[in-house]
């Protein structure tokens, strides 16, 4: 479909590699090519990509980990902020600010001061509409100590958030090595993408959820990407096993499920995860308004996600716009206004033939 | 349906309360009632479960995390000779051993003490079909050394178990809790089988088929309960990760990916993980003679697991019978045989309408 | 789930089975009981069972054949009329408006004329919020002709639901005999719900939407039950298949699909059809707001329809909130006034558990 | 993936043509180019896509209505040999006999004489796997006679059908003009491939079964195309409604369902119907043993459904492989001897990168 709209979309300034070198992710050439040079670009290669793709506008944020992988609060706090500026930058200099929006990083050492640094992003920068933070904030001299949102400093952090009403997408990073290293130093293959990341946004999202921060501030929305980080094919066992009985102290509302937040403060996008089985489960357990649609560039191919999703997914019309773009539009609801571009909530190709174009 | 083989359901002796007290799990009534009676059952309630909902034969193990919990090996190891030697017992005692059958319980602190462990039990004792590891063997006097499977020393047991021609069984345990503490401890809801459980036993099987040892072992097969903890909804994810120009070490065939290994040698189980979405995206991607079905007694209900299975699960009759019965008899090939009763291969229910029936 | 609202639900005067006599139908007992004074009845056993089992309002229709039936011109009209008065009373009759409404029946001999037994049902009357057609409307003295609603002269009647802006439900009917004795006579089992029903309404639908009636009615809803008469099952290939160049007459805007309607123009019901394989079919065809739930009593029992829509349906809690209540207000718009008892639109079990219980 | 075998692909002679001439079906260019042209054409354009789109083998038949349309019984018969020994000379004449196989054309107006061509075929000519049959016979000098497959006479072609072990394939064909008058002739696009065929050949097979014909020749194996002519959809309703103790004359076995045929004796395929929530629906109801690959070319693009199948459809490899070649080696048995070529069983691309590969 044209007009598709694609939230976790990464993007670098050369200071971030200070944090984490992303070019020994991968050889050269093997995951979209020049991984550092795809991350720098914005209006070159990337948005060529978003045209012949179909894809109408991108929502950027700093690549992980951010200031989530700086220990020292006065550098991650620097780091965020120097990337925000850079980025409203990059996000304004297009000619049609319609074609990008961005995602406030954030320094988690201090909840008060995130708060003040997101305000800063939505109200005083122009074409921020949410906040990106990359998992764990890590802390301490020896890199092992881990700060959680769940902790009830973050309250404060939280409450901004939802003043502001706008979301706050909860994204992966790479593990501290001494802390999982009895897990996965005989197999780095699983710490990252194809297991890890998966596993500890899983945990933390679900920890945010059971620690009761969507019953205290019920405007608040969260976002995680990879379909889910599996949350959704255990939906059932999840909710089955957080027994009340055996857990009388867990603070999430005595009445409410882990499933009853999806679609009105949790979701999930398809960024990283373009499988048709999975999409559908994620169908069936959360529903068309739950997912939107990402990619996860420039990790991921802007074709192969664009391709799978205009092509290949097995769903209705009127759920194939909403996830690929309506949904978008009523999550991050900045991006229905100015700078934007007023981009267009409810879009839709009338010609069902052009579901089939990319372009 | 009828004949139904079930695979995970747990059965104890009050030594192996020594080493994990599961009166604890769970207030007395909440889940499925007394748990510590029901474990120790098994001619009593819980034939008579079986007998009102269709459930032909349970495979009995020891409750987790028995051996793998002793951090003495010693201790383990007696444990493990104790209760097999009990288990095979109880399974004999019943006038028709065609209604119990039993996964050996194996300490791993040492593979080729292990793989004489299970040798004997194969050969020695009646009954026994396969083992059961319930994930990482404790080791180390503070409980903190997880000693994993994909470790090269073990395919010194791996060879056995293929020799033997048994599959093993890779269950869940409890996390000890100082390495895991910095993720569990301030959400302890979450350390057990709402998520942890998935976690790790998930990990710990893409450990070992990373490792290479389904390369090596090609007669070997390896379950796991839960649905596949997690595995099936993320299949396209992983494999699309696992880059082998990323990660050029990871021992597993160059030429193969996870996904290849399902129905011959990976297979999961619908225990504790009574949900219809994940059961069709688990078939979309694993195939319907990847599962088998299980229920995880005593810590599920067998009528809540057979309702769903019998009367909830939208699939066609010749898969249902697959997964309720004859995937069973073809990996664990030893049910085909005495002193279980021949249990015969391909029941089929030829009138439809004992689909609805649970007795 | 609660508050459900099935819309195709059958009901009776004695004058009606002078057209057809519904007790030759089934033994007694057989389907459902005693037909005939299941059909007769509306404030015994039927709302006794709505209470059991979850069902707020029930919306009425004069069982088939009906005013179709009817050769001759002048008997239909006032069958209908009489069945009009007759079913007001009785929608009227409990002193909770908001448990039964009515769809219109309606002779289709005089396009004209009906329009005006609609207007005055939908003006005059109280409690009418749509109108049934059942299939052809036979005609000649023979019984052989069969009056269709793709034929130009019904443009007058469509006009007339547009403007009152209430759907229309196209119900099926026994074939005439002569016309179709070819196909039937030596397979009778086939000629009513098993097979013929669909064939014959699936057809006069899609006739009715490549007449173009739809694009020369923007705001006309038309509604087919049993899971849409086969359609969604072959959508793919009937668009595919219609194909403008080789069958350049077609009147259907040449710009739209027949995918296209559904969720605006055209709906399908669940009645008589309670097929998880063929709902999540429909949904990945047509989208969760394109489907209504319905039971088609007396012909299918409230408990088989109502327990597989609350605890069966493997889709999230959205879709079945609007499936089992929401779309039906939003299509039936007159549902949501007076003398309705203002139902309301977004009814929501809060409390998950909810959907389990059926009372 | 490589190795496709296709089932429903159509070939014609000059004198067909005599019967019904294709021409007229579609504006040239318009379907798959010059229909006519592609008809007559084995070893050129159709050997060359085959190549380029993983179809190894294509079983052809006489396109429809073939001798199903010749109302004279001499003339029929006369069609059916001439083109048998025209097919013979077409499968045989390539070099490698593993690219084709041929189904019998068949005269039905006398089955003895029927089961004669078939036995002939099987017997003394080389190729033939199967037969195929034009929904129904048409007879009498009218051209309104419909001879159906139900008929007792019938018997006596399919007790051969099942002696020789070959399935009957049951292809729809157009509706002789006067008897479906009233129902298609102001409506022409809904007569064939859009609706109509399904209808027909829908109920013919329904009719067969229904007979008890497939109890009487438990040896017997039916196929349809389409994707199961509607029936996979309905199936729940179907054997709901057949009911016994309604129709207590029905034939077919009575503790049997039509849905009990399914994957032994009934098979359907996915020609000319690419739709993935059909075949999912269809997996669903029937399961992966009861569905065969096949394109319906030259009415269907090569490269459309073999990119649809290879690429778009999500199932797990095992499936893909029985849907795509496994099951037509299981149904039409003749394919794994001479002449062709011994076609291999259980042919599997173990690199799963093949998959996406077509060529």
């Amino acid at each position: 479909m044209l007009g598709k709209i694609a939230l976790e979309e990464a993007w670098a300034i050369p200071e971030n590699f200070q944090v984490y070198d992303v070019s020994s992710l991968a050889p050269k050439g093997v995951i979209g090519g020049d991984l550092t040079a795809n991350l720098l670009d914005v209006h070159g290669t990337r948005l060529q990509q978003m045209d012949e793709n179909g894809v109408e506008m991108m929502v950027l944020s700093l690549s992980s980990p951010g200031p989530q992988g700086a220990t020292d609060p006065v550098k991650a706090e620097a780091l965020a902020s120097l990337a925000n500026k850079r980025l409203e930058a990059e996000v304004m200099a297009h000619s049609n600010p319609g074609r990008f929006a961005a995602l406030a990083s954030l320094s988690m050492h201090d909840p008060v001061q995130a708060g003040g640094e997101l305000r800063r992003c939505i109200n005083e920068r122009k074409g921020f509409v949410g906040a990106i933070i990359n998992d764990f904030q890590s802390a301490g001299d020896d890199k092992n100590t881990m700060l959680f949102l769940d902790r009830p400093e973050c309250d404060a952090f939280w409450s901004v958030a939802e003043e502001l009403d706008v979301p706050v997408y909860i994204h992966p990073r790479e593990a501290t090595p001494l802390v999982f290293e009895q897990m996965w130093k005989d197999r780095p293959w699983l710490a990252f993408s194809a297991l890890g990341y998966a596993h500890r946004v899983g945990m933390h999202v679900l920890g945010i959820v059971t620690a009761g921060v969507l019953d205290r501030f019920p405007g608040l929305r969260i976002v995680m990407g990879h379909m889910g980080e599996h949350i959704p094919y255990d939906l059932y066992r999840i909710d089955h096993k957080l027994n009340r009985a055996r857990f009388p102290d867990m603070p999430m509302a005595k009445d409410k499920l882990v499933r009853d937040y999806f679609g009105t403060q949790l979701f999930i996008t398809t960024s990283g995860h373009f499988s048709t089985p999975a999409l559908l489960c994620a169908m069936q357990e959360l529903g068309a308004k739950s997912i939107m649609f990402s990619i996860d560039y420039p990790f991921e191919s802007i074709p192969n996600g664009c391709v799978w999703f205009d092509e290949h997914v097995p769903i209705a019309s009127r759920d194939l716009v909403d996830i690929g773009r309506n949904n978008a539009l009523r999550v991050f609801t900045r991006l229905r206004g100015s700078p934007h571009g007023e981009v267009e909530y409810g879009l839709y190709n009338k010609d069902w033939s052009k579901r089939l174009e990319r372009r």
